[in-house]
């Protein structure tokens, strides 16, 4: 049986079964120094999600290791090569997350167009800003989504039931299944800007990336729905922090090119004193894409099938290595 | 040609409209001393939102009247049965705002489930509160409908999107229609609460449903979702104060036998210092349902057709009397 660490959390279920299985489970937290020190190193597995680091340092340093599992989707904190090299498997749950994040990316669409947080504080204060707060409908307005993978299908699939009109630029993606979500492929990012109110952003932080959405970008959105109603420009984000250029985001929301913005990812995160975030159109969240009890309860019954595969001398269905 | 007064605002293009026409618009809001004085004397139409009180009073100094339209769907600022008395048409825009408040609707549902207006909040004090902000998905828990007309049925075609299961409360319904809906008729209002985790309000205020939702119905409430996922209990009011008793729901975000409530509407408007306002699992809207570019327009196109089909001798559509 395996000694596995679980230095970020995960569902209490999961490890029990684990533990039932034979294997010996250790949940800590470990700082980078204790990490590069070798505090994996009597371990078989670590289960990680995004605060734990497996940097090069760290992975030399953990050498019985033969499993590295991530509970979530991103793989920016773990060295995929030096952990191929050091002939451990890494996984993560692609699927566990999506829905969760799909229903966030739905809610800060809506909360940004209805001006939810900001009569909420209004409330707060004493005013009643009924007159101030004019939103406008999902409805008959064009979403664009930068990336078209499965979360970004799940938010197309609802905002379908909305009335919105789906388009999409995903340069790896065929245009047979942007049909079946009722949704036009583009080959170029900069359609997406000059046709849609309403831009979402779905795709991995890459170099290819980086501030993709950017001043020049931003400046092509027209404000003017597909109803011909003037609703104004809006931008979420509940991919990865740096995607967005959040200061040509603060600069639009000040100059009203951008009517609101919405993120949940950061450039810099925890986001602390960051200008943009008490901006009145802007609104955000401390990265809960997959912060919900479905989410963590899935992560956690796909991390004991990876474990159990492996330890079974199977390859994982989701080894990225 | 008639004059028409507009004393709650009215969309510029409609006004516009009536103009061309040749009619005499006077866009002025009256105090209540103003009303009783007899500023409405003489004209023929008046176009009221819910700021103007036609109260029998008013109404008997407003004999010119022929025509009261009421920009939006609650008439309970007009005493209808003293117009009928005086010979007034009293009409409504019932349809104008259903999809505006359909959208708020599933945007306050979303907002409570995720903790979106308490994230929001944290990040302005440079908290970052992923670890507190644990929600839950819509997917896969019942949604409990108090009263299954127009606005929820369009509530429940987007819930089906998201995966809910629709139960719905609503004496005046042929069970026919909520079947078309994908959606469960119950004969009793109770039934409603000890099934469903989130619950949203879509009747009328009337002596039937004030205080529809009080402390004993809460504390029927389960906070499991249909899924086995412990969700809590949550419960959004976008209809009309009242009929949520708000200090029922105070105590049962006090106690955790609610996880959220949003209100959209209050037992008094504005909502001044209401104790509530400050709970940090609430959040709320100024009466906003309405409050967007296309339910303004689709009123003031609404209320061209119903005044030109009056002038013309015809009875308009949405007559209340």
């Amino acid at each position: 049986m395996a000694r596995i660490a679980v230095t970020d959390g995960m569902d209490s279920r999961a490890i029990q079964n684990l533990v039932e299985m034979g294997h010996e489970v250790i949940e800590k937290h470990y700082s980078k120094e204790e990490l590069e020190k070798g505090a994996l190193a009597k371990f078989d597995a670590v289960v990680v999600r995004s605060a734990t680091k497996m940097t090069s340092e760290v992975i030399a340093a953990s050498d019985a290791l033969t499993f590295i599992g991530r509970g979530g989707v991103g793989v920016d904190n773990i060295d995929i090569e030096a952990a191929t090299s050091h002939e451990m498997v890494v996984c993560n749950t692609p699927r566990a997350s999506t829905h969760s994040v799909v229903e966030l990316t739905i809610g800060h669409l809506l909360t940004s167009c209805r001006h939810i947080t900001r009569g909420d504080r209004g409330l707060r204060s004493g005013l009643w800003e009924k007159k101030l707060l004019r939103g406008s409908e999902l409805s008959g307005k064009r979403l664009g989504f930068i990336g078209f993978g499965r979360i970004a299908q799940g938010v197309a699939n609802i905002s379908n039931a909305f009335g919105m009109e789906c388009h999409a630029y995903d340069p790896y993606l065929p245009k047979e299944i942007a049909k079946q979500f009722n949704c036009t492929l583009h080959d170029d990012v900069d359609s997406i800007f000059s046709l849609c109110t309403h831009i979402t952003i779905h795709c991995n932080l890459s170099e290819e990336t980086h501030h993709l959405v950017n001043k020049d970008r931003i400046d092509m959105m027209s404000g003017v729905g597909a109803d011909g109603v003037t609703c104004g420009n809006h931008i979420v984000n509940c991919a990865r922090g740096g995607i967005v250029d959040e200061n040509a985001v603060l600069s639009a929301l000040e100059s009203g090119q951008l009517m609101t913005a919405a993120l949940d990812v950061f450039e810099v995160e925890p986001a602390g004193n960051n200008p943009l975030l008490q901006h009145q159109n802007f609104h955000g969240t401390p990265h809960i894409g997959a912060a919900t009890a479905e989410s963590q309860s899935r992560i956690g019954s796909e991390m004991v099938t990876l474990l159990t595969d492996h330890f079974d001398g199977l390859k994982p269905h989701s080894a990225l290595n």
